[in-house]
């Protein structure tokens, strides 16, 4: 069944495969008269692109954004916007070798269980890459969201077991998107060993989104916070999603967790900028935990597809860890649903 | 904009709010030829419902179910299933009191900028109440899911700080739903000295289901993981959701982390049984941290409706803790997702 | 799968069978701050209640409304507005006889085709009773149509193969809403004639909103003529839809077609008040075709659930024809979309 | 908001402008396994596109179909579809004499109205060039449809006022898909008066799916008619839809218009194929009626944008009648239907 749309007002339909032809989204609902060119979209797509990096891929691919429809004389049209970008660099016989293979923590045993049938190039349908046509979907979000000033940050709060521990460096300034220039050193450390190893890692991102208006998320099932947990549980390699306090608000007590509201506004924000599901003016704030990067060059045991036990080493040009090129993923996906519950409390 | 609707094949609408003539839910795409009547609902509500234990607040409501439609000679037709719950023991005057005041922690403030009006008595549709239409549309899931032998456990990890140690005790057996003996007196302990300083706690809930199929979930946006957490996150008190090894993978080096795949299965469970968005056959693994009840009698700094600050102290009949009541809510919301995908995936 | 939910932002859920215990309607996505309560609901569906008339059923259904949910002090909330109407005067025995029988024109063969079970009472969620919870549902979002003076009207065109030929008397001041004082009199005449017969007979209605605004659509598939034909299409026993000109357009030129446009308006209304499927400000002019009653006394040949032929004489208490009580169901539908499109256009 | 997303379960959204970079579509929802490759798409399209035959535009497009996603090794993955079709012999200037003035009968006005800005190169998103992407998609459809036995088919059942009269002739052998020899003659001598008119005609398309399975339909707001009415209404140029019998069943009796039920199946076919929303095995059998193209050489009143009055003529490439280029697009929005209805079919 259909699953590749997300949002019911301002509505994005992607495409693409790792190894196809190109990538791509379909942008539904964006009102008309929004600034839009391609320049706005490579500008977000050139902070997720590979080729940068430590933790980065070799491949290259200038992941060039093209304008199909719905923008006119430099502004939406109000009708469907696509976007396109086409694959340039991709090395399929890197993967031919174990086209017949699962990889462990892949979705090539799952794939095969839903479809019957798996595109083993590059991961298919299930390659990080497909988030290349959200970073593009989210732009145009971004641009609503510029129109009503709302800014959306991300950052590294923690990597390979590394946690930031102060904050006093713009986190823009450094690749790994790091507020803490101690800890962005140790990082760097741990990256380099665990290349040598052949092995990968996690971390944590956070994501906040300012000056968004207090009325946003729909009750009971598409609060805003249900709709940001979905967005970004959705990204590839996230297992688990905080608001605010997050897991820290298990351990207080009522008192310690409510955010006192006073007339300059609350004294806290503990709630992430979300109550009973509708935002109140505060950052909204979210945190992804990142598992690491399923392929490593290290020697995993798995199956084939007649089901014979082998031995895996994955060859090919894979990232150390999804951040920080799931950082600007992640500001997508917040866009993306601010935009989309920014238009529909116009309904209400 | 309509909001109360989850689930595309398998949907459910909910309404009703905590002191409104009552509560229900309309559920449509159930397959004919289940078997279905008031007593399965009643059996599931009965596990919410409130005046049970030391967490729980002491209001009556017997959370009579009705079938008013979607059943012929005790198996459901196809066509949609209504549900209703009458509300027994409002008792309106508890909140009359603070009827111009923003509770901290509650959605009063955030229904006010949304709507504009709000219904103060018991919290209205923000209210916890809601949950009894979740876990009555839960049963009939797990009418469906039964025929499948797939079966859905939860159990208390964590309360008021106090986490689980080890498993040696069965959870449905005591009324915290706690595996572990020794964990269970200390937060019973924990519970009573909280009760008498007016005050309340939060937890962790982890939620279970065995014997799902392969297969399930639509990428790349209604991956099962991803409405997983939307179901969970929509969940009054909810403000994070892990899947798997969670929080924890992000700490994990990839070789750490890969489940390893043997003819046996998978050797580990770190993916949570969900590969790319996609069941892989093992148990489904989710946990949800659950912050702590907003409703206190320690008084509170806020605001009231014309903007000056003001103290608040709750009365009314509140629960301590949304643990363990918030466990068959929990439930039915991961029934509700595997059921609408275990149907999705019959179009595959 | 679901498919009793019509609208997106203003969206309805029905639910209920003929000999259920009632039939009901949730409402979501009405906007807060609109004057509802149960005696506007009440005015509504008198208008379409059996028990009225020489074309209809003696059936006698009070229909009497109660609001469930999502209104406080008089006024909507924003939450979801559930209404339910008991069944008080089902007579199953009046089907019994008929139970194990395909009653010809009816949806029994196909009920039982597609979800192997039915509920032979009454005709089940297939009978014309289920309408009464869509005029319910028209009731609300006639009342936010209300807000914007946009007005629905609705006329019988032809009764019987006697159409009218002018309009000289007010339609609502007779009960078959025929505006031609001449044709309303053969109507009745042939009214009886088929009555005696035990025959049926069909007809067509115009129905018609005045003072929407310019603007209301979401091409291409979200058409305002889209959604009119899918919400008229959808009432039992309609067969054709037309907008505008309809099957008359196409026997015009397009320079006999086209409404050309002066400083003062359209100088014609051939397009019916939509153009490329947005409404124009013009009366948006609809109409629909009804077929004849199936059920009818005269003996009809037809075969039962084994497969044997046989002859079948339907006995029970049924309408001559749909018209009038068509008429309202017709309004409703077209409130129906009219609101969901009027909030839709706010997200431009 | 969104609007150009058509079908819940195999579920397109089109995008593309008349003279914008291209036009396309991605289609969700598609089985894995199904055969597709671009010389299938290509043959359903060359069917549509322009410059053939006497009734037709002079604008030459290859209408080249480029499949950019879902598909590997010459079969669906199961993935998103994505399609494209680009632009090649867009005449803008044709339309820059008048962009500021508003074209009687087309959409013009409306878009105007509704966004605030319009594309007037060619129509814009409201220009018939759209209907390629729905072509596109429909061969998909029928790719799914194939696996079934189902065929579509039209043919064209009047045209300028000139109506078939029998069925002589194979429609796919003339260009007008005229099924009597004799009416073709006069629609061809009609065709060439009106051109030297620089006038336009509408007629009747007839639809037909055959040999699809009873069951087809979610009551009672997704009937399969209801899906039909929608699906067809949303062509440009349709003004009215009909099922069955349509316009005539409300002129007959019930005795005349119920279809006896016989051992060897229906004796009629007055109910296209469709009893109460769903497919009874028959032969489902539509209708549209089809006005004429709004653009005419003939001199028209109308406005510009400051509103002031003036007079139109159109020039550029134009159809004399949507007939017969309209009927493949008939054809693609039927196979669009009954291929979501046969997936959804599947969750029940």
């Amino acid at each position: 069944m259909a699953g590749s749309s997300f949002g019911k007002v301002f509505q994005v339909s992607t495409w693409g495969e790792s190894h196809g032809p190109g990538l791509g989204v379909v942008v539904q609902g964006c009102p008309p008269g929004i600034t839009l060119n391609e320049a706005v979209l490579q500008k977000a797509l050139d902070k997720r692109k590979p080729g940068k990096g430590s933790t980065s891929t070799r491949r290259k691919e200038p992941d060039r954004a093209e304008i199909l429809s719905g923008v006119f004389e430099g502004v939406t049209t109000g009708t469907p916007i696509s976007i396109m970008i086409r694959n340039r660099d991709a090395r399929s016989r890197d993967y031919h070798k174990n086209a017949a293979v699962f990889r462990p923590g892949h979705g090539d045993i799952t794939y095969q269980a839903k479809y019957g049938v798996r595109d083993w190039r590059g991961g298919g349908r299930a390659s990080a890459r497909e988030t290349a046509a959200r970073v593009a979907a989210g732009a145009v979000a971004q641009a609503i969201l510029d129109t009503h000033g709302i800014i959306i940050k991300s950052m590294t709060l923690a990597l390979g077991g590394v946690a930031i521990d102060k904050m006093d460096t713009d986190p823009v300034t450094n690749r790994l998107e790091c507020p803490d220039s101690v800890a962005l050193e140790k990082m760097e450390t741990r990256i380099s060993y665990v290349k040598k190893q052949g092995d990968s890692l996690g971390g944590v991102v956070g994501v906040t989104a300012i000056n968004a208006p207090a009325g946003l998320g729909d009750p009971v099932f598409d609060k805003l916070d249900a709709d940001i947990a979905k967005a970004l549980m959705s990204i590839g390699a996230v297992k688990a999603v905080e608001i605010g306090a997050g897991c820290r608000a298990a351990t207080l007590t009522g008192y310690e967790n409510n955010d006192p509201i006073t007339v300059g506004g609350f004294a806290s924000n503990n709630s992430g900028g979300i109550l009973a599901g509708i935002s109140n003016g505060d950052p909204i704030v979210a945190r992804v935990h990142v598992k690491p990067i399923p392929s490593i060059s290290k020697p995993q045991q798995t199956v084939d597809q007649d089901g014979g036990e082998t031995t895996l080493s994955t060859t090919g040009r894979h990232d150390i860890s999804a951040i920080p090129r799931i950082n600007p993923v992640c500001r997508a996906m917040l866009a993306l649903v601010i935009a989309d519950h920014l238009l529909r409390q116009r309904c209400v």
